[in-house]
């Protein structure tokens, strides 16, 4: 492996980040293209700090079709008054800026995934060289770290937050209270099985409080999914001392997709009939959707059929579906306690 | 103008319509192209006819992009039992086959919006040769005529039933009373004003009993939408005497989006933060979005303020919008009475 | 109608008609488009006259992906010596040159078909304009027309000259001569269903000795193929008394296509096992191909089924098919004899 | 012909054009697609009025790549003072405005050249219907028309405003003294061979002063030609009495390129070598440039000479040429008096 | 180098290859992007097992765009019968599965050439995640390895089977003894010389017994094509003892394209003129082809001469060539004795 | 990392080295692509040599969209006598062939830009083979290196030569004396911030004299700036004793773009007004350039202010910018002494 770790990372911040007050700037990615020989990609930050604390990393568009994190961002990073806070909080509402205008989940630069090109790579692809600035100058920051997702363009979910299981009990109990404090109307904590190259990861093995969320999809936000976001997030910072005010706690369902039959995917392609919305609940069985051939009328449509019990937590969005889309994720629901 | 009405129409059937039984079978409409030399398009339909009775002419995708209309045809052409009709009833659930094909609101072969292309022209484009057989051959034969359609990828809806305000008071009072049978959750009554082109129009001028309708959107469907567009059309044949069984009528808002201050149109481009969601009542001078430029964090958002009071009947769906495009639509809410 | 009729056609050509010699130059038509405002297209044509006499019109790439046509004809144009020409050869080797320089059955420029877009118009798109100087300018100075087609990238076929059945008799006759004087290994009478904007039509609308050619096809040639390119060209040059020689005919089998059961459209899409190739025999009911779902294997495929018994005149090329995609052509085999 | 001069235009003005003061607004443009199912295309329009007086139309950007105009006519509309003005400006810096969006000469949306498209069409493409609107609502309220030209990304030209030869004599005396007032570096009068379809037929057979420019090319602007757009723009609308102010004539040049050598097409595809720059002296026979293929080292270029003599006033921009491009525009060079 | 040898390959296999029975299923290949979120590749693959024996992996579709080894083993997993099996048969008919559906050389998703790929990585793009799924899971399960390979849409070929010079003797005399047993009409013994990235080289570098093939191209099949692809891997098989059956040999002529003028490149681009037909003989000095110039007619055309004498063993299939395209390859013919 | 300089290089070079004479011929690059499954790039080169002495490698289209090289290589090429040299000269006027031909600055086969592809790989993509070939193959035989280079289709630039401080002093003095024998209208010294994947790196760790340009821009050459391309060439050939001749050295200016105040960024998009021309100067505080947003008219632009005093050496090209783009470079401006 050639020693990318001893390069400098090109991304230039144009805000400090050890002055007290709120900073608006950018981070700098040169990024020399056919249609700007010398240009960068300015990818919007904003800083806001109050004296001596912990640091808290809130990032969106990881995914760049995903709303309720910028959204919910932007606010933040408008609303914020620095005399609220105690300590640092470091805003990125756009983590993968060229996805985020392309409306796609992957950079149109690359073709890639950031949520899957961690440790990143300082003389690599755009996305690569982002990864590498998270993960070699921001994440040494932060101790508190907040990535918003929702289920993008192909995807839609029942909105919850997640916490990972890990190897420290300590930083394990840490994610899961900070996931509690956000209260979304679901929680879930999870076992990742294919966490290599993920945001998630990197903080994690950096020792982070981490949490993550799915808070809806289908390339678009709602009032409701955006109020969650925001809601969240404050109270995560609030839960980490580093906003004022209280936590007001509502009812969270812990849901558990770990089962064996939670996910369902489609081996036809075709148009889908739904039987089921999100947040239904579904026995095994039962039919999760219908799908229809296209190319034809009066043949006999294929049925998709739950393979657990409990309430549909995701399903694929757009009407047409392909051989290997994830049709439907069904998720074992558990108690219904008030957040702390 | 040339003289097209004279022309025949390449398009053929490979079902008879005037045969007892329920036939599968397609429009066949020869397409030379580059990928195609001597290629053909093949747009499904059934036709079930029993004795003598009225014609339903049913629809979808006349946008290839709205699913409630092609999930409930498809069912129904698979489901219908010719013992139960009197008359016939025709079927066709991708009325514009290229473009559901693409999930386009527009033919990927010429770019046209079917719904703007009546009368077509027998020597036209493929999506011209399309309405003129519809113009030409489908809508003669039909006394009821229904159209699908929903939102597609880039608006949603509140689910409703339309029908037009017409010169010919018996006609209209005969479109009213189908759409009330539909009995969609919402209904409405409009006046067309830019009705060139439409199928809406063409069904209309021919003498039809015709109803339109709007049943969600974004490029998906759910299992409560596709459930109203499956029972609407089986009530408008039951309304009409074609399909045995009888109505059972639930409560349906009326509606009105022909007030002034109903559409709402960005100025701006950028992020919305919604703040109000589909369904959901506001007050003229309500602030129903935000929106953010992505460009930089720190500036102060566009407020876009409702200009009449109403429910939220209609929304912009992607999470980014451009200058020109239609935000919001805020309808009157009428009386709730049950259908009919 | 507006009076395209009345306006004058942009097209300017570099050579002149009425001068003895071999000229070779360009039809000039004007083009500004986002590539170049001022540009022009510059279609190669070469006119050899030798005194009074018939004039010949030669075309080929009026389908661009077809191969056959262009290369007999800039063979003729480079070798011919007006000394052996008594009359006038028009050569336009590439028709819808922007078609043919992007490989494209129909023209990059406009989406246009040329053999669906006579009479054209002086002052529609491109492709119209070229129609309409064949129309107007070319096809009135011709006696003898002869344009060269093959099957393209989507279609193959066994090596046939053409004429139309049409209604003036003594114009019928002298096209069939004209085309046994072709002399391709298979000859075929046809009467064109829809001929609605061909260049055939416009041709014998005119009054013209007019022959086609079907002549392989894929995208390809052989030097088979061109063989019978070059040979039929020179052949039917002579037959007219243009070129100096002697014909040497060799046998052609007349095949007719104009059954019921000749044409195999596909209903499915999928990967084609050809299980006949072109020019073997298949009786009715024997399988012609195969279609197998690419999505899985194990299960059973569709069998296509001869509709008809004679010889495989023409198939789908692609190794994948799409519904509605002509997959075969069986024509009935007529007699053998040695042309004229 | 369908009666399309009856039908309305379906673009709306935001801003009234009989109210004193200067108003900022749009002309909305409907236009129904699959990235915005109702959305509109907002083009910006200033209209300037103080009083009675007559009418000056001012616009840029007919074609989407050429930015002196725009630059020229934004900054009119930000900086004019209703008190200098004497009767009405309207102001429309981006005409097609989908075209200078994406920075093309044609539309995106349609293909469609605007400065082909007169008299346009209510019921035609976006394009066409820009077009109408202009033909049919904003050119009958003008006395004096100015349209801004560059060359775009393909053409590059010394700077010049011209004027066309026309039948009524008291006409073109207008236009000459208007296009002498706008005083560019370079005056040309000239008769349009092909004036189908253009903005300046419409202007002038509706009996306008019609003045058009070319100022420089590229797809850039520079300092020196956006001066030379705006002192024009202003000097023209003081020659009409519209604007206080008076004029201070500097020199230009007549020049003059209807003569047959005029002209420059190449013949060739490859790299060009200029050998010859704008505003250079040329005699007949010098050589323009040469043209080396790009497929291999040590063949001999194409020379390309000059067919007549003057000054280099137009030439091909981009490095690489193709077959039927312009590649210069030579013009005999007039007297070069002080304008008015 | 980073240690992908360790980590673990996402590629899950539906079907178990340790069942006796005939087992139809997928490798699932998890492919997270903008279409589909937490999409998967569904490649179909077939397990035949009785009892012990040795085992055959038979592949097709290594590259996307070639018919006869995908119909071959579609037919093979369809119809084989495990009774007649001893050992084990593992068929997947298309390896590049995306690149198949996309009618392509490479793949759409990564645009990597599979047989340039290996040994692939795990954490790589999808090809190469294909790659080494099968270097490190499927060829060491194997004994014998068959691929099928055609020339694709950019070549064609005389149907032959090739097996290479190893350095190992045994391997090779066992490698070559298949290629006999397949028995195509036309066998090649080869040293690859560029044989990095290779299946091939991944295959015989674990010691198997490896076939490769060259059965036609352009994009399509023939019944022929097809026929030599299936008869070929049935004898492989019984040649191998896993198949029931007898071997019936037919003549095979024995090929050699190592000659220095072997192979024909062009350094120009155009149109090609063939002069010579695959198959057919050909004197060192004849001329293969002629290319035209398709911008002018009367130019002379470049001649392509024969560099070595022999047989046309492969051609460039389209129509137009450009320079760098391997215009022919001239194959020694050696013996053509009847393999065993 | 893997041991790619063990591999050998695939490119093979159709012409010698070390013949004495002029040798025309190709770097042929192998490349299996979609379009030609046996294909190859074939880069022009030019071998001129006469006897022993120095080498010098001449480059040009290093990115594709750089013209001046290309022309002062391709004529140089045709027009050496190897009796004006003594030595060696190398040239290669299409470094990036791929790019060269699609008009980009990066190559459509891979998207890389080769100028950041150095050291390259003899296994990697095609842009990094040639990268490999020039690192390993060619500047190991030069002792003096000149690559060309100019603004491309985004830049414009004054012309100028540059030489790198280096730390070895030897070197540093030998490449400045050779960039000052070039003999520009500027010259610039400068060390390079990010010289990671640079050709220049390459040449200047072989201890090469090596000097660089950017010699105009915009995507066109002009007579003067071809001029000044060819001259430079011929100046820097004589400087070192391979090519007859004197030098006739013109004043040059000498420039520095070091200082922090030297590169402007733009922070907005929109449409540019610029307010200063290449080569003009400008204080600190001075406006460069308005940019307007072309969504609205009236609104205020951005102001682009002047960070330091000096000539403006750069400038965006395109009309219109986006955030992130250089919109110029003020260069301090230094004596202007004759060179040599």
């Amino acid at each position: 492996m050639r020693p990318s770790h001893l390069a400098i990372n090109p991304i230039d911040a144009t805000v400090r980040f050890d002055l007290d007050g709120k900073h608006h700037g950018f981070l700098r990615l040169p990024c020399s293209r056919d249609t700007s020989a010398w240009g960068s990609i300015l990818i919007p930050i904003t800083v806001v700090r109050n004296g001596s604390g912990p640091t808290a990393l809130l990032t969106g568009a990881n995914h760049g079709d995903e709303y309720e994190g910028p959204i919910a961002l932007q606010g933040l990073a408008h609303d914020l008054d620095p005399h609220d806070v105690t300590g640092r909080i470091i805003i990125v509402p756009y983590m993968n800026l060229p996805a985020f205008h392309a409306a796609r989940r992957t950079s149109p630069l690359d073709g890639k995934n950031l949520n899957r090109s961690f440790p990143g790579a300082p003389d690599g692809s755009p996305t690569e060289k982002i990864a590498d600035y998270f993960e070699r100058i921001l994440l040494p920051m932060a101790d508190v770290v907040l990535d918003f997702h929702s289920g993008g363009k192909t995807l839609d979910f029942i909105p919850f937050a997640a916490a990972h299981l890990l190897d420290d009990q300590d930083q394990q109990a840490a994610c899961i209270a900070a996931m509690e404090a956000f209260n979304a109307p679901y929680s879930m904590i999870l076992r990742e099985i294919d966490a290599v190259g993920m945001y998630d990861t990197a903080a994690e093995a950096a020792g982070k409080v981490f949490v993550s969320t799915e808070l809806g999809g289908g390339g678009t936000s709602t009032a409701r999914s955006a109020r969650i976001a925001r809601r969240g997030a404050e109270n995560m910072l609030r839960h980490a001392g580093i906003l004022a005010g209280d936590l007001a706690p509502q009812p969270s369902m812990h849901i558990d997709t770990t089962g064996a039959g939670s996910f369902h995917l489609s081996e036809t392609g075709g148009m889908i009939e739904p039987l089921v919305d999100l947040g239904e609940e579904v026995s095994e069985g039962d039919t999760l959707a219908r799908i229809w051939s296209p190319h034809r009328t009066g043949g006999a449509p294929e049925f998709v059929k739950a393979r657990s019990s409990g309430i549909l937590a995701a399903r694929h969005f757009p009407g047409l579906i392909s051989p290997g889309d994830c049709l439907a994720v069904v998720a074992a629901a558990g108690s219904c306690a008030k957040s702390p």
